[in-house]
């Protein structure tokens, strides 16, 4: 497993490319910006991202994804989940071609909108099971500007297939970047997309005014209720107090580096949603990821209070304050 | 239950007597200091622990035990671990001679040194049953100082006689601060004091200069290992993901208010451990805490590499920095 294509050249992408190379392995990375390939090649840099880290000049970048996947043991995904279907459709035609069965890694954060489909769901149907020697979910509480200046990290790499989980972990473990394997990817993938729920609304108890107390005690019920959910839909619930759940939850809800908590903070403060998304200039999965889960949570009957009460914010134009303070106030219950 | 005695008037203490006040109950506050008596009844403050706050009129102080608790429904107790025991057993001895029945219910987080008892163990030693109505713990994710500004706070009140534990909701529940039953005492009191070890680590790693990512990694791994110890201590695995297991974890690991974050960060630092007690100048449970649990771990022959780390470093004189990153580079496994 020593020949790598990274398909996505944001902080994440560049940054994992960057600790595949300095761990001796073959990598190119693919984005569709001409632009940053130049960059990537020449100046090795990646300013718009990462604006202090000097990539490894091994690292080689093509905005061709058939170059870039060609001879490839390993592909991996770190693309909005907005762009999966389109890019594994692409990804899975080239493979038929060149008749190649690589490993499929993915680092992505979200549900397909629409069909709620996870990651890995969406991936094999676009990805014949003839060119892939497996499924890879990456994912765990970690920023990439952390990872970048070698800060320890610790990351699951779950699989149906403990083999293919066991490859992922020995291509990225080092001293700085631990990887823990899980075999519970619907946990793994399910925790990962919910938790920018619950970040959204850390994020505008902040914006609010409101402190620790009333944060720790959303992320606590917020784990409980998208656990639940979760194992609704066949998750096991101690993926969820695992790192890519209860850890991710924590490191996305209380990190000012978190897009999801710094949306929820602007919504907190007042600022219209359109506003919000056009200030962050990125991907907010928390937001597509929430109509998800709402729907989800009505089908499968589960009470996800936070989930609706965010909900109601987003899409059906409620008052935010008036919502959070709501759900707040509650009735006293049993845990 | 409408006349309650506070025992301890520290931040927290002090604060929960005036909620209690402010729900309209009937309370006495008891410390030993005649000048924090003076100031309470007098300025109505109580500077030294929260300087902001402007107590309600009607709490009234005493540095009397027999008088504070005599004709009491409810004793609230709100003192050190270290203090319980002997505290306990004057209020028992009072109840006694009164033939008097209260509900007890405390709010301390900690093991007792040498025994390794939980604090309702104590309590059930020292008052007599037939003083006592019920024994309750009372824990979750809580600042006094946001408490005192009436933020949101949700908090688990928990003993093994459900009544008992709706006695105490009622009484405290109001338009910010909430209460939730638990009847798994064990866990709870387990909880809220295991966790002080985790906050040691967490400010750690922060005093070494670690970022979110180890932080976040260090609370997931954290959580699994004094799950696994309450567990085996026949606390419910489901208490440590609620508000006084993960939701205090949170709190207490990511707040620079906690006293026990704070002093991991300065051992962190490099200060000596002495010189860190001396710097506090409050009561660091963690530190207890951790002996006992490090010492239970071994009994139970339960891996605790956290605990076992933080110990080498509080009791074996083993340098910091080697503890820390030996424990973040151990043997990549399966979560």
């Amino acid at each position: 497993m020593s020949k790598v294509a990274v398909i996505g050249a944001g902080s994440w992408g560049s940054v994992l490319a960057n600790v595949l190379v300095k761990n001796g392995l073959d990598v190119k990375i693919w984005t569709r910006e001409e632009k940053q390939v130049a960059e990537l090649n020449q100046q090795h840099t990646n300013r718009h991202y990462l604006p202090e880290l000097k990539y490894d000049e091994r690292l080689i970048a093509t905005n061709d994804l058939a170059a870039a996947i060609k001879d490839r043991q390993v592909i991996l995904l770190v693309i909005p989940t907005v762009a999966i279907r389109t890019v594994s459709q692409k990804i899975g035609k080239i493979l038929q071609e060149n008749n190649e069965q690589p490993l499929i890694v993915h680092a992505s954060k979200g549900l397909e909108l629409g069909t709620h489909k996870r990651i890995s769901e969406i991936i094999t149907e676009e990805i014949p099971a003839e060119n892939r020697s497996g499924i890879v979910a990456f994912s765990g509480p970690s920023h990439a500007e952390e990872v970048a200046r070698q800060d320890i990290t610790l990351i699951t790499a779950a699989s149906t297939d403990l083999t293919a989980a066991k490859a992922v972990q020995k291509m990225f473990m080092n001293d700085f970047f631990r990887i823990y394997t899980n075999e519970d990817i619907v946990g793994v993938e399910l925790g990962a997309a919910f938790k920018n729920i619950i970040a959204l609304g850390a994020g505008a108890l902040h914006g609010l005014g409101y402190g620790d107390d009333a944060k720790a005690a959303l992320m606590t019920r917020g784990l409980a209720e998208i656990s639940r959910l979760g194992v609704a839909m066949g998750a096991k619930s101690q993926t969820f107090i695992g790192l890519s759940g209860v850890g991710d939850l924590i490191v996305t809800c209380t990190s000012v580096h978190s897009r999801n908590w710094r949306a929820g903070n602007q919504l907190g403060q007042g600022i219209p949603l359109a506003d919000v998304i056009e200030n962050m200039g990125m991907v907010i999965e928390g937001i597509t990821t929430n109509k998800a889960a709402y729907e989800l949570a009505q089908q499968q009957q589960i009470d996800m209070p936070i989930t609706q009460a965010i909900y109601q914010v987003l899409y059906q134009g409620c008052d935010i304050k008036k919502a959070i303070t709501e759900l707040m106030q509650r009735e006293g219950r049993s845990e």
